[in-house]
């Protein structure tokens, strides 16, 4: 695998592990309301992330398209988390952030 | 693939989609907070339970262990369900009792 | 879910059988080395029919930019599977085509 | 996570990511008849280390019963790649055998 492959899959990795995270400690939120929308966003981008990981590891032909799926889903995660001060939504929001780079600049390549 | 082979793909497939319903439907209830575990385990069955479709469709070797480890997210996940009194919470927690024995059937074959 | 979308969720489980049964059945073929891409093509494709499956079931938000990518894979390996003469490649091969058509609809709807 | 948690996230990560490589490599290799049964484990291997490592990074309730699976997948992989003598099937056979110990020692603590 090339640079920007391998760092798009870590990326894919890193962004999964923050939204799994964020995730898990929303549900034990006090203000738990608030955050329904962040709860059901950072489990699809961690299942759209993790897709994408598993995928590209193992050479798919269809880079492009997942790529581009997961900066969609990456892109609408860090706005969400964006909202909230929590420190695993901000946390959360940079990780995505990171992915949807990775992933637009391997679909550029 | 045998008949009760078969049948356990089918009950893992339905209590994925079933826990896949509660854990949309509960992240939208009012009495969210009472919900917390039920949005976890919810998550985590369906998880698990897709994986076991899975796997038992291209023939694991693995498949007592992993029929197993079914069946417990199954349980645990069918008696917290069974708390709550939303539809589909109840549908969850049946879902969940029949895959539990399609799981426990094919491991004791 | 309404008739499309869980005829679409359908098809996808349908595929993803046919693909495990083809990519297992392949590996024990005396042909083998005429299957390689087959067994390439058809784990690839069940792992995407898996994923929309299982982000269709969950009500994504990208549901669109999912049943493209899947019938975009479905079509990759119905047109290989189609080459050879094993039954269990026809079988999957009609089983993406069946897929194919199910995602392109939920896409037009 | 605690150290030992990390490191068996990490461990399978590195496995999945060993055995894809090997199964891919595998399907190119001259002597596939030989390979059958690596590209057949080293597949169930990927799939089992994939669910592993996003299970426990989301904090399941289940750990202990994953990594005893996830184990025991590798011990398989592991055995079956010892056989061949090209290096994918040599390096994927060292990251199972660190991924068997990783979940080993979080099962034991």
């Amino acid at each position: 695998m090339d640079y920007s492959y391998q760092q798009c899959v870590d990326a894919c990795l890193e962004c999964l592990n923050a939204c799994n995270v964020c995730n898990v400690a929303s549900l034990k939120e006090y203000d738990l309301a608030m955050l329904r929308e962040c709860i059901r966003v950072s489990r699809e981008c961690a299942e759209i992330c993790g897709f994408a990981a598993q995928m590209l590891e193992h050479g798919t032909n269809f880079a492009e398209q997942i790529c581009e799926l997961c900066a969609h889903a990456c892109e609408v995660c860090a706005a969400e988390c964006s909202k909230h001060t929590h420190d695993h939504c901000k946390q959360c929001a940079e990780a995505c952030r990171r992915c949807f780079q990775a992933c637009r600049q391997l679909v550029a390549v």
